[in-house]
Parts: structure tokens; C-alpha cells; sequence
């Protein structure tokens, strides 16, 4: 894979839809950013990580520069599945263009703010501001950001501290775009757990419910009392807390036995105004009320976050709003990205492209989108290092 | 199959548990009645019933004598299947004696009284009393009551109104002894329906709960509803009324889906306080409370019934403390059972064998308990007749 022009976000862009790099495959998307970042002086370093558990993947870190201040960039080039093929309008690894729209497996999530960005990196550093600059830029290129998320972001910010490489700001290229380009940058995110609670009781038969210990309705008044208040009402920066049940589960298909045994299945979407562990207290809290035993097993996806609006987040809104005229709202919604591991070495923002086709068949930005971000972020870096 | 001494109830409860009658099969033991009552000068119908919907069964209708009063007795002879036959001590189908105990599918429930009674008629008829005797006896002996009751006891009772056959007091063999032969004594049931309820909403991720709309919230609170107070706390013959959840179900095997939707079933038994009509009212209004959609489906098994206190629970006190000193409790606790058809025509209460081993593996009795149930039937004949 070549790209003619690096200085064009659609050719980076297009390069990197035609490399298959569904999670855990490389799928050449690696190689193509190091043919693209050693030209323009990155050092590079590919970085494949293991564990017992799951699959392996690589994943690329890129340094140019010794001193600081260092401008990060982070993003993944592994890519969900494409689903139904046959759903597709064109091949999901053509990277082709129809109607000024490039369609492929991930434009927006997020090849294509890759190639928005390496474009503007090219156009930056082939510019007498950028020849000249004061400072370091690097690229966290991970292959596990679709998946379990074990091998990529997390390991490579642990061999970055055990190498001393640091990073002060980092934009992280995720599709935050609502309906226009820019029109939101993400500043934080909200936590996310899974919990799994088992009730067990005695199994009977209902003509003689004294002689069993029905395990339903304590439970149901456990659900119920997580039910009745919400967690909050939301802070500055984020929406409410959200707790939504999404699995009760017995599985008794006689209509004359107590069961033994009741699970249910819950989702908290966690503000900065809780720590997972302050998350557990509540809810632990609530079914303790229905004093009857149970069992809770507990996944934490990932903690709340907030970088507060400041120098960075201003940097991109006013870039943002030379190039396109739309005004930024900074928001904390949606599901976790990698940004919650990042925003503990750097102060960390999200921008990328228009989220609304992510995951999903024909996915797809405008090319005008994407040479409107490629600007944004040149934007920024002349904006970061010039200021 | 031939009874050698067909007042001994022994040897008639042997014979009946030789004869496989599984539901919905005769297996001869409805033959091996009409070979007992015959000599005894009954008039024997059998009474063969199918529908469309399921099996057929073969049914018998006996009778004896022209004027009133007639005292019956209803009885099935069809038994539940024999579960693990490796687990059994003996031949389910054998009729064994062993120390002292006759072990046997259908022991208890109700060859064995069954066997009683027509031990008890044997002995009664063939007694001077007997021989002169003022009244009329009935039996409705029918294949049907641990199957579907589709093609038993209720068709033979149409089948009896059209040909004018009545009764006046009817005995029901099934096994209402607690711990001791003749404790307890049935003079109603609770009644018991099915309730199967569906909740929709509509799907989502949980990550955006504002665009979905979660089913599951408003049916846990819904369940709530039907658990924060019980129907009544009971009668002076019937226990509280209980509402029991048997299963809630969403099946969703992952962790961000909101599911578009939730069953959960629940069983009612109801006491004399209610119709099933009232319990439909008691029920929905608790659901409309939640202000959502649902389905509700219902399925009645049984009205609550009570024959109150009276001569003939009086004659069959009377008769169990005659012969075993036992003092009677009149209770209406346990399922149905075939006497909620029978009460409409008939003063009916239920009494017979312990329950414990019913439907169970070594389902028996002893020879003793057999041998007193029969002379207390005998009691009861002679105590209906005489006085
Ligand atoms: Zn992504
Ligand atoms: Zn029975």
C-alpha cells in the first residue's frame, strides 16, 4: 500500500480503509503509518503485546522531536467487523468514493481522522513552522481498541512511562461529531460497570409457599429499590447517571414451582461525581434494604473522567470554528473510549468525524468532512506550537 | 385381574395398583371396578370422552339403587408416571406389602382409597344394614385428574345431569391426611390461576438510555406493585390468599442492549374472598398503576370453593374419631382437585390417605392405615343411612 499524496486526508484515508484490520489483524495499517511517519522524521517503534488470556496485536508509537511540549495524537486502526457483506454498497475495504462520499470500514471509527490527521502532520512539517518547531509530537497507533482492549492503549502507555516518553496534550480521534463536523468535542466520559446479581431461595411448589422461600420477590424489591431514584441529576459537564437493567432471567417453564434461583443484569453509566467503588456502594446500599441474602459480581469497563474545559479544549473549539464556523459544545456522552486510560499521562480531548454510522453498514463521511478535519488539526498544531 | 376377597382392602387396592393406568391410559383398572361393583348389584356405565384438543379417556358411572338419598363418591384411577423406575424399591406396578407397607404407584393417590371404599360397600351391602338398605350409592370413577381434567370428572357430571342421576353428599378419595389417618379433612379448595405477562419497550443501547425505552423498568415496578401487600390474610377455613412469581424472563445475553421487551409469570391461589374475576381486578390494578402498556394473559385452573361445616363433615369426624380416636381438622389447604366440579353438585368434602408420598418415588401407605381408612368409610356408610 502507497499513498501518492500524504498531504491528502483522502488518500491517507482511503490507504487505510483498503488495509483489513479487523480486530486482532494488523491488516498492513501499521505498516502503511510507519511508511507514511518515518518520511517525515518519526521514529518508530511497533509494539506487539500479548497476554494468556486473549490474542495479541500490534500496535505502532511514533516520536518526533526531544523537547517539549509534546502534542499526542491517539487512535486505533483496528476496525469492527463489517457484518452482513452483502448489505454493503461497495466493497468495505475499497475505500472508494461515490457521490463525495467515502464509504468503507472505519471512515469515521476512525481511519479517517488518521489520515486527517498524518495529512495535516505532512502539510505542517513541510511548512517553515513546522521545519522549525519547538517541541515533540507523538501517535499512539493501537490494534485493540474494538476489541478487549488488553494489548493496545493500556500497554503502550506503560512501556511509554517505562521509556520515559511523555506527552502534553493528546487528541484522540474518535467520531464525536453529532450532525455537523466539530460541533462537539468530548472532554471527558462517563464510567461504565456491569453487575450480575444471583438470588438464590428454596424451590417449592406454589399450592405451599410457606414450605419454600420464593427467591423472586426479594429480588424483584431489590430491583425495585435500585429503580426508584436515580443516582443523580447530573453535573456541569455530564448528563445523569443512568442505571438500566438489561437482563432478569429464571427460566422455570411449569407455572406451579417456586424456583430456586433468579439472575438479573445491570449497566451503570457513571458522572464524575462517583468512583466505580462509590457506584458499588450504592447499589449495594439499595439491595441490602431487601434484607435477603445474594450474590454480585461486578466488571468495571472503565472509570469516569473529566479533563475541565481549559487551554486545550479552547485550541480546538477556535479551530474548529476558523475553519468551519461551527460553534463547539463540550460534552461527556456516549459509551468509553481509550481516551479514559490517556487522560491519566496527558490532558486528553476527543474530535473526530460524524459518529452516526459507526459500527454500521456502508459507513461513511463526506470528503469535504474530511478535509475540513485534516484543516482543524492543522489548525491546532500551528495554533499549539505558534501560540 | 381377580379379587379373591373384595372386602378386604388390601387385596382390592393390590389389584387396582397392578393395573398400569398411567394417564391417560385404562391399563383394566376401570374393567377390574366394574368386575367388583357388578356383583354388588351396581349398573355400570363407562364413559369414554375425547375432544379435539387432546387424548381421550375411558371413565365409569355406577350406580346403585332407585330413591334418595344417594351418597357418592368420586375417585380416579388413572396415577402419575412412575418417574426413575430405578429409583423405586419395588415394581411400581406390583402391589407389594413390604413391612408392613403397600408400596405402588397410586397408593395414596387413590387406588388405595379407592380399594378402601369399595372394601367398605363390600362389607356394607352384604350386612343386614346393607341388604335393606333406604337410599341409593353412586360412583364416579374417571381416568382423567392428573392429565388435563379435559375428558373426566367434569364430562361425567354433564353426562349424569342429562340423564338425571344426582347426589346428595359426595365423599372424594384423594389423600388429605397430613400425619396421621384422618387429621385433616377437606371442605374446599382455594382456588388458582396463571398469569403470563409481557411488557414492551423499545430497544437501545445502554450507553444512550434517552432513546430507548427500557420495558424492564416499568415490569419491575409492576411486579413491585403485585408484592407490597399480600391479597387478605385469610379466613376462618382458608388460609391467606398467595401470589407467587414463577418465572421472569428477558434473555439477553449481553451487557449494552436494552431489551425490547420481558415476560413474567405468576400463580394466584385465592380463597373464598374471591371470584377469579376479582383477582383478574385485584391484579390489573396493581399493573395499571405502573402507566404502561401490557399483556396480560390468564389461564384459571379453579373458583375457590367451601362447603361449610355440616352434618356430612360432622358424619366423617365423627367416623375417624370412632375408629382411629383422631381428632379431625376440616382445612382447604393443597391444589385442586376434581371435588371443585363435584361441589356444584353435591355436598363434597375430600378424605383420604397421608399425602406425603404422592406422586413420589415408593409413593405408600401402611396395611393399618389402609385397613382403618376402609372401616371408617364403613362408619360413614352406615352412620349416612341409619341415622
Ligand atoms: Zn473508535
Ligand atoms: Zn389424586
Amino acid at each position: 500500500m502507497t499513498v501518492e499524496n500524504p498531504a491528502s486526508a483522502l488518500e491517507v484515508s482511503q490507504a487505510l480503509i483498503r488495509c483489513p484490520s479487523v480486530t486482532p489483524e494488523e491488516g498492513g495499517a501499521l505498516d502503511l503509518m510507519e511508511s507514511l511517519l518515518k518520511p517525515l522524521g518519526f521514529e518508530c517503534h511497533r509494539l506487539p503485546f500479548s497476554c494468556e488470556e486473549t490474542y495479541g496485536v500490534d500496535n505502532l508509537y511514533a516520536r518526533l522531536g526531544t523537547n517539549g511540549p509534546v502534542f499526542g495524537y491517539g487512535g486505533h486502526t483496528d476496525v469492527v467487523p463489517i457484518g452482513d457483506a452483502n448489505a454493503w454498497s461497495v466493497d468495505p475495504f475499497g475505500g472508494t468514493v461515490v457521490d463525495g462520499k467515502l464509504i468503507g470500514r472505519g471512515t469515521v471509527d476512525m481511519k479517517g481522522s488518521i489520515g486527517a490527521y498524518v495529512a495535516a502532520l505532512t502539510r505542517f512539517l513541510k511548512s517553515p513552522e513546522g521545519k522549525s518547531l519547538n517541541g515533540s509530537l507523538n501517535l499512539i497507533i493501537t490494534g485493540d481498541e474494538e476489541g478487549l482492549g488488553l494489548n493496545g492503549t493500556r500497554k503502550v502507555l506503560d512501556w511509554m512511562t517505562d521509556k520515559g516518553e511523555k506527552m502534553d496534550v493528546c487528541l484522540v480521534g474518535e467520531p464525536t461529531s453529532n450532525t455537523a463536523l466539530g460541533d462537539m468535542v468530548k472532554i471527558g466520559r462517563r464510567g461504565s460497570m456491569n453487575f450480575a446479581l444471583t438470588v438464590r431461595g428454596i424451590q417449592g411448589h406454589t399450592a405451599y409457599p410457606q414450605l419454600a422461600n420464593n427467591p423472586l420477590h426479594p429480588a424483584i424489591n431489590m430491583l425495585h429499590n435500585l429503580l426508584q431514584e436515580p443516582l443523580d441529576s447530573g453535573t456541569e459537564h455530564f448528563p445523569p447517571s443512568s442505571l438500566q437493567l438489561t437482563s432478569v432471567d429464571v427460566g422455570n417453564p411449569t407455572t406451579n414451582v417456586i424456583p430456586a434461583e433468579i439472575t438479573a443484569n445491570f449497566n451503570v453509566r457513571f458522572n464524575d461525581l462517583y468512583t466505580s467503588e462509590q457506584v458499588e456502594a450504592w447499589v449495594r446500599e439499595r439491595l441490602h434494604r431487601a434484607d435477603f441474602d445474594y450474590d454480585l459480581k461486578i466488571r468495571v469497563s472503565g472509570e469516569s473522567f473529566l479533563c475541565p474545559p481549559g487551554p486545550f479544549s479552547d485550541l480546538i473549539g477556535n479551530s474548529i470554528l476558523d475553519v468551519t464556523g461551527v460553534k463547539t459544545e463540550l460534552g461527556t456522552s456516549g459509551g468509553t473510549s481509550d481516551a479514559r486510560f490517556i487522560k491519566d499521562y496527558a490532558t486528553v480531548a476527543e474530535f473526530g468525524l460524524l459518529n452516526d454510522t459507526a459500527h454500521k453498514v456502508d459507513e461513511h463521511c463526506t470528503v469535504q468532512e474530511l478535509e475540513d478535519l485534516s484543516k482543524i488539526y492543522e489548525t491546532m498544531l500551528r495554533g499549539y506550537f505558534n501560540a
